[in-house]
């Protein structure tokens, strides 16, 4: 099966930060960034968020634009943190009422996720955790995370309900903060559609090995969605694919095709200073450079490699196949 | 009931590193160090190592010496780090007789630990991860730990299996990692007598609010033991408590009084340069000092104002209990 | 000599990050900010940044706001970030052009500096650095922040120009990122104008031991400013002073009148969620605690200590005045 | 100029931790980790501790050695770290004997590093920093810094003394902890012969760029000797050259060749687990490798790149050198 690569449109707009809330750049109207990711080579999807891409009111606009640019909607994204009234939270908020919005926000992304074909929602709760000590009930707010994706999830079981997580950014300590508690949060939740999304980045923020967590989900059934990018480990800098973590990425791809991942290859890239187009070629590109360089060392062999266990051995075969002799 | 504190007797050994091999001071045999620890105020137990600590044939001599100095054994814990046979795994790893010796020696503690009155042992595997990209194989890895821990609890039952996890040290990557990988881990396994140990210095290593990963294995049953130092958060310098980390101190307590923990204080300090009895000594002076403020502060107040959710009044009531007006 | 406290006005703003750029709440005209800042006990000056907050069409309005509020501006922060033209740096941007502008815009601060009393300007060069290897000529960049620097410092020698120091954001990489650089680079200037500001946050950031960087710059004639407020370590989450590194606060607060610091305590908070004058008031308080703290301990007690070299003799001394006995 | 490639001899001996005092395997007398450094393809030289692998007694004993195995010594390393009697410090300990001896000690290496050929000490003060908040006086440790290296490299011009810095380990806060205070503290010193040693790991430790860290030293002229390694950023886990930082070790090669670096290149690995020899070889075929990458990208084609400004125009450019089409 051919793998397919898509991109959050997010990454074509103006791309702010907390000293240039302005942007580094002019955004775009949504239509405009779905013509710029069209045209990428070897990208057929685009990730839109909700409701700050697609909204209720755009829907067909959307659907026009995906038609017209030969593009699938690869996943539809649940805005759980942009807005100020999820400040404090959203799925796990003291507030009953923002956690029954938190819901329905959900529930009718799930129905856009159905109706433009993409079949998932991705939720990744940003607002969720906590900034200080002493700031929350750290219990309270577990049960009401598994309790308010359940109440998603249970909703249509024809969509899948992929959890995003990430240690910290935009609160110190986000709750949902590893792949580990990811998994135990979807096993408590206890559906079939609902599973995990690995965001590279975020997995190096929470000190993971990309591989491990992936082998991790994938062995439980739950490795849904994968969100590709880069950064140096403390931060989630979202940069081009391979930039910093080329070795790491080596074995990723390798374990995406030992276990046969069928998802989406999607960047979740945040190219700041850097031409977005540009920064989604490139990462493509390097993706493909990393799947041809695998196909070339050759999974079994490097199954082989792994079973004798002798890391020097193993790491001097790769180099020997990237590094000049 | 009254709080129960407790040391590692390896405190009191010479306390070696990988530039002083030969420790920083002389070490002593454990005889000794079970003395020096009986002079330590409010100190009722200690933790042996086996075998480094308690073998099986100084066993009726280490009886004798608690019994003596009016000691309780809190905790065995397993030796699956500090031998050559174990450094490429123990309980996974991928040599078939090192994982059933490795498992026999659990089992042989868990003996120790039942005739000793410890009634539970504890589970570090140190040697059980990786250092390298494409070393492992982690899925083999991840079901050679979930088959070999329930080998061990199914032993015997009425012995506790404490797993203690840990980022790092001495692999550069545990698989053990986190407090979520510990919880599904243990749920996996799948038997009453196996839980949790939290290290606060590995759960500050791992990047967690430790207070939270109490919450997570106590809504989940699986609070079993816990090791109290401190460190800068990069590694396990296993400090002094509560000398870096004094605010994640004192709201531990407050969880800790809250959902009713009623195991072990137990010190996993290691005082290369300090004098170990008055580290271990001004270590329970500290957590006394934060036990006493959080009964002075009170836990209804706390509770309340944790449910008003306004982060700067709590830490302000706190901060006009501990520093002066 | 009494302490004098300040805080930045830009606390009082928006507060937004790159998930919700348009603020956390509402933003507020810079008037209505100092009259806010104006209401905070022990408050005597308000940092202002040019031209962000203060321009060269408001300088009068700034002046009579801050007589009518009975404040001083204590500084007058340069904003070589938040413009477009300076993402690829300011006075270390290869473009010669933008150099000279940025050199110039320092320059025009410090006629406002000298005008409104502050005396000193404070340069953070938050663009000036790099996100990706092989992306900088490191040598060029050095020379060219010497050259910049040299040309405002010797513009005028009433005002002084303080250099900030900080490891990263908004660039993965800032150049000037520890105490010693920030040194090195103001020694490398070498007129007594300029010396640097510490970021409490940017140099717990940069893995440094607060006290310890005070002490090095003290010690060659360099520590210009200060500005307070608390983080995790791993990012520069402008948090309550003393909410996160109590210990550090309390070493920093004895050195600092141990050396004489007579400069301004200042506050450089960011509360996006939390109401910043409570966030001011709680840093004044917490800092006036920990004051009173060392001199309930005495300095020459604490000297005595601290030449006497037992570390933990040092800390149970503290915590005997922190924690109920 | 050929490159020539060295290694610490340390690493072909037992390799312990704290917890495997003993070593992961037995250790070697020094006369045989020469001969097997001597075996590996493309070393011409070893650095020596002194009196940890060269002693007073066995001078005539190493000379042989190294006549015979056809090696140089590269340079002779000054063991201020593992005796108990440098635990509280070295050049910098409060207690003056120790510093007088301390400063002795070097000394005697410079007179050995002479009569070897080797013709430059390494200095790393490992023991030479902090644990604890409240522990030391900073401003007289870098005062004592000052004047004991002054000492040392005031002794005889014509070997240079270079200083190595590292964040932390043994301490958790080492005093000469980045590039940019080891090369204000040897401009301090201020003669000619003393300068700095950047080791890859500890550079990484510190959170610098290794390139830029290179640039600042040699634009300085103290740009003195190099030791190669890599690791995951958090801790010195001196693994395999290139396994981690691959990205920073092109960029890294770059820069060496571009100012003109004629040092050695020595390998500072600790090869716990794995066979050194293997790791040494393989980090030499590493580097080999990534010099032959940069020749055949060409170091102007690359200046250009760079001074064209657009990252992932030169980051795809690498790409396509390193990966398959």
């Amino acid at each position: 099966m051919p793998i397919r690569f898509s991109a959050g449109v997010w990454a074509f707009d103006g791309c702010g930060d907390r000293f240039m809330l302005k942007g580094y750049r002019e955004g775009k109207p949504v239509a405009e960034r779905i013509k710029e990711a069209a045209g990428i080579p070897g990208l057929s999807g685009v990730e839109l968020n909700y409701p700050a891409d697609v909204t209720d009111a755009n829907l067909a606009e959307i659907e026009e634009a995906l038609q017209e640019n030969g593009l699938q909607a690869s996943m539809i994204g649940v805005d759980h943190t942009g807005q100020r009234k999820w400040q404090y939270g959203s799925l796990a908020s003291p507030d009953e009422r923002v956690r029954r919005e938190a819901v329905d926000l959900a529930r009718r992304a799930m129905d856009i996720a159905a109706r433009l074909g993409a079949g998932q929602i991705n939720i990744w709760l940003g607002q969720d955790g906590f900034d200080y000590c002493f700031q929350v009930d750290y219990q309270k707010a577990w049960r009401w995370l598994v309790e308010s994706l359940a109440e998603i999830a249970g909703y249509r079981g024809d969509v899948r309900v992929c959890v995003e997580y990430k240690p910290k950014e935009p609160r110190t300590h986000s709750y949902i903060n590893s792949a580990a508690k990811a998994l135990l949060l979807v096993q408590e939740v206890g559906m079939d559609n609902i599973g995990v999304t690995i965001d590279v980045g975020h997995s190096l923020n929470a000190g993971e090995n990309v591989a491990e967590a992936l082998c991790l989900l994938e062995s439980h059934g739950k490795m849904f969605h994968f969100h590709f990018n880069d950064n140096y480990r403390s931060w989630d800098d979202d940069l081009l694919v391979g930039s910093v973590h080329l070795m790491e990425y080596i074995e990723l791809v390798y374990w995406l095709q030992r276990v046969g991942y069928d998802g989406w290859y999607s960047l979740d890239v945040f190219p700041y200073r850097e031409d977005p187009a540009k920064v989604c070629r490139e990462s493509i590109a390097a993706l493909q450079g990393i799947i041809a360089l695998v196909n070339r060392m050759g999974i079994s062999r490097l199954d082989d490699l792994i079973s004798k266990g002798d890391a020097i051995d193993t790491l001097a075969y790769i180099r020997q196949h990237i590094l000049p002799a």
